[in-house]
């Protein structure tokens, strides 16, 4: 742990090909690795290589230009970045960077790609900035799954708050989730909080109600895969639960995302699909067989936590409140470029 | 699994020794042992060899009687006795068997720990009789940890009423938490369930708020490990998560133990002592590191329910319903070998 950049950069563009940390070696190993082609790049992100909503956008939009420079393969480039885009189903910021990348004159597919991930950065300290705002000084709070710089590309959209308020001298102690089935919370989130030396104790996820109530946990803050209209969010399987105990113990309970995040064609969360993963995923631990090998499972990679059970959702435009049915069409309306002003 | 006994014997007097299966080598290993002396019977309770609330005090009892036979040793008698006593800290029934054996003439120690093991069955048949009944046919449970014939040395609290519905010929499928951090659910009550036929699947911890909300669950039950007379009862961590959980989906939650789970002196769960547990079952699993390996965690074993979430407890003389403290101080008065004449 001694030897730990100070800030982690999850994906970069490495010349012909797309740089990526392979998150699945952490936290013992930091390995990095090159996608050097389209199904290198689709491979990564199904695997969970390369993971966290934001991050997935910014490595398929390099994955995009990837794959427009290396021609001369059998696919056509069409088939190859549709390929990318529905590389995994949920999470809608991958289909709306690859699309933002194609809308651009293949000349500047790099540039684009390289725009979106500075933009994030730019987006990443703005949330961390607008979130830290609310956390009192000399408090505990909870996080869930992996939502730092491994996750977004940038600073971290719920860590990345929590990393801010650190650093602006407030005194914070995280309680970190270990996020069942993949443990993004036990394996990435404790890198990145022992990287930042924010103190922070790991939990088992059936032990978050009995932590806020024995722990006096001043907020629970976690990202967002994608969020409706009227403030429904998927997010990691275990956030609904955790916003139910929140609610329980009157705690307030913080959703951070880019504005990418907001599906504003969504209504609300009930159309959201959700992904079914693997039941080996659950059947097994650390690739070490636990259940019978036949047993039936329900793996859900993510659920929906309904919008009234968040307190607000932090945006890199803001806070925003109830009734989110307002807040998020008004979001809807700014221009996109107002973030990279205010994070300057 | 296709040469499992009918019905699991947990532990069992052996004639020089006391019997019991290793449950750290299930689903994959049917492993059973022999513990010849206090250090062994010691060992296999605070290493989880054997486990369960009511299995633990049957296998106490053995390993008074045990003790007393296997005179000779450096230690005395009544030190032994003590250990065993004290080999775990938050089940009441360990404590419970020990002083019963013990309040009994030493030539008796034997037939007093059989006649607690028979107890122990005519018991759990009582309680799966009672809460069978509140079981609706075709239905979806859910239930967390192992509280099977695994957990009881008998037919179980919490699975023996689900078992018994299906024996009974109702319709039911059953949701298993897979129970972090040492999969109880995943690696003992998915075995149990499949023994008996039972439909089930299994899920992770953080899944069961979506399950409940997804899956049209009609009941959450669970054991317990110890009761206050007010109701509040600690269980396995990730208990209470899932009674704030049943509240906020108006799911009943029951909860099935034995009367002598219930501590009658306790008049809450403020005071119940929670086992705090080895950092490494969280930060690992079969040996494996997930977390930073000096990553600070808490790992409370057991939760507190406050029984104003409890919709009944499911006990061998009936089902209680709140309010709590009229319902338990009463069973406190009701003749011991009342149940014995019930189940028969």
């Amino acid at each position: 742990m001694s030897h730990l950049p100070a800030v982690l950069e999850a994906v970069w563009w490495d010349e012909d090909a797309v740089g990526y940390i392979d998150q699945r070696s952490l936290p013992h190993e930091l390995v990095r690795k090159r996608a050097r082609n389209a199904d290198e790049v689709v491979d990564a992100i199904a695997t969970l290589a390369v993971r966290g909503a934001p991050c997935i956008g910014i490595f398929g939009a390099y994955g995009v230009a990837l794959a427009r420079e290396s021609g001369g393969q059998t696919e056509s480039f069409g088939a190859a970045a549709a390929r990318i885009r529905a590389a995994r189903p949920t999470a809608v910021n991958l289909a709306w960077a690859v699309d933002r990348v194609l809308a651009a004159a293949p000349s500047e597919y790099l540039s684009e790609a390289r725009a979106i991930h500075e933009e994030q950065r730019a987006v990443d300290r703005a949330i961390a900035e607008f979130g830290a705002a609310l956390l009192p000084d000399d408090c505990a709070v909870l996080t869930h799954c992996n939502t730092g710089p491994l996750a977004t590309g940038g600073e971290g959209t719920a860590l990345g708050i929590i990393i801010a308020a650190h650093r602006s001298g407030k005194r914070v102690h995280v309680y970190v989730d270990e996020t069942r089935p993949l443990l993004q919370g036990a394996r990435l989130t404790t890198f990145e909080l022992a990287a930042a030396g924010v103190p922070a104790t790991l939990i088992a996820d059936a032990a978050a109600a009995a932590t806020m109530r024995r722990n006096k946990i001043a907020a629970v803050i976690v990202g967002a895969d994608r969020i409706a209209s009227n403030g429904d969010t998927a997010n990691k399987i275990g956030t609904y639960q955790l916003a139910i105990g929140a609610a329980h113990h009157q705690i307030p309970f913080y959703v951070a995302a880019p504005r990418s995040t907001i599906d504003f064609t969504l209504a609300d969360g009930e159309t959201i699909e959700i992904e079914q993963r693997r039941p080996e995923e659950v059947r097994a631990f650390g690739g070490q067989a636990m259940a019978p090998h036949d047993f039936d499972v329900y793996n859900p990679a993510f659920d929906v936590t309904p919008g009234h059970l968040i307190s607000a959702i932090v945006t890199e435009y803001g806070v925003l409140r109830p009734p989110y049915r307002e807040a998020i069409p008004d979001l809807a309306t700014r221009p996109h470029l107002e973030v990279l002003r205010l994070s300057r």
